[in-house]
């Protein structure tokens, strides 16, 4: 049965945070639907300026298999939006697997659903996401974490390989080689790998 | 002076052709501002799905300092599209630098702007796409191929790496590196590198 892999959009959302993880999901076209989620139905502007249509605003949206969060600039008055962060704490819950790339962990975070999960961020701004709550079970060093249904990365980059492992546990590793073969993609498939932790000064 | 790089997408452009090498560029906001180009001025559909605003039409566009063309199964339509091809043909005179990703390649060899010119493209439709036109001096082992103002790239994620690598040549390494870092993305300097030539039974 397809599942149905919303990614909820914000004003400042980094670019390759969603197309990254979207080139290997949306390839996955008899498995997987994508729509693209925002509080308004106006096409939503990203960090870097291309602007991407939405497909259902988030008051549409109810229930979902897939949740993906971006991260990017937009997370900073993301925090501070609380419509936005009740509907990822209603949504989450109805979800089988519920993911971030990058700062998207700081929205999980401020909304309260990842409380004792083991989770990552951007190395560059570990400091900034991490003070979003004390109750996360903070990896510094990852270049992405499975934890249960959750799934966070490290920064923008990662997301691809993290929607690799997601697609690897849920469809075969046939499924995700072929997809990186065929997007000429160095897939990194060691969790543990992540030489931007030391370059950013965290370990 | 801030150049100006127009991205010409078509229904059916692959999402990380476009978005790789746009997460690079886009982060650069004083160097360069982006340009979303279509023949048509409605959101524009990708092959994964996502539709992208566009900024410009074509007929809006009579120059431009950079251009990228990325590819997707759209460019099978794009090569007998031949308004698409003429204002390829017309554009590329006034750019200071002209890139494709992936298939992309086959609208720039099939538009005539690469006679001569030593190019790449995708590992997995290379034959298609050198079909395309005799003329070019194609390249079946490099993830990136640099020759005069022009820079082709292998498939799809192959486009990450060329951005680094023409910002590098105008902007400098520390620029390139600095975006490397904050993406924290793996950049594969060497053009030569190519895994997936041999993967695609090229060499």
């Amino acid at each position: 049965m397809t599942k149905r892999l919303g990614v909820l959009l914000f004003p400042g959302f980094e670019l390759l945070d969603v197309f990254g993880p979207l080139e290997m999901f949306g390839n996955l076209k008899k498995e997987i639907e994508l729509v693209m989620i925002a509080e308004s139905p106006e096409p939503t502007k990203s960090a870097q300026g291309p602007a991407v249509a939405i497909d259902a605003t988030t008051a549409d949206i109810p229930s979902l298999d897939m949740l993906l969060v971006p991260g990017g600039f937009g997370t900073r008055e993301g925090v501070a939006n609380q419509p936005l962060l009740d509907w990822i704490a209603a949504i989450v819950p109805t979800t089988e697997v519920a993911m971030t790339v990058c700062t998207g962990t700081a929205l999980f975070a401020r909304a309260g659903v990842i409380d004792g999960v083991r989770a990552t961020t951007n190395k560059m701004a570990f400091k900034w996401v991490a003070e979003q709550s004390p109750k996360v079970e903070w990896v510094k060093e990852a270049r992405w974490v499975k934890d249960g249904k959750f799934a966070t990365s490290s920064g923008v980059s990662a997301g691809m390989d993290m929607a690799l492992a997601v697609i690897e546990e849920l469809y075969g590793s046939e499924s995700a080689e072929r997809l990186a073969l065929m997007t000429e993609y160095e897939w990194h498939r060691d969790a543990s790998w992540d030489p931007f932790a030391k370059a950013h000064g965290l370990v």
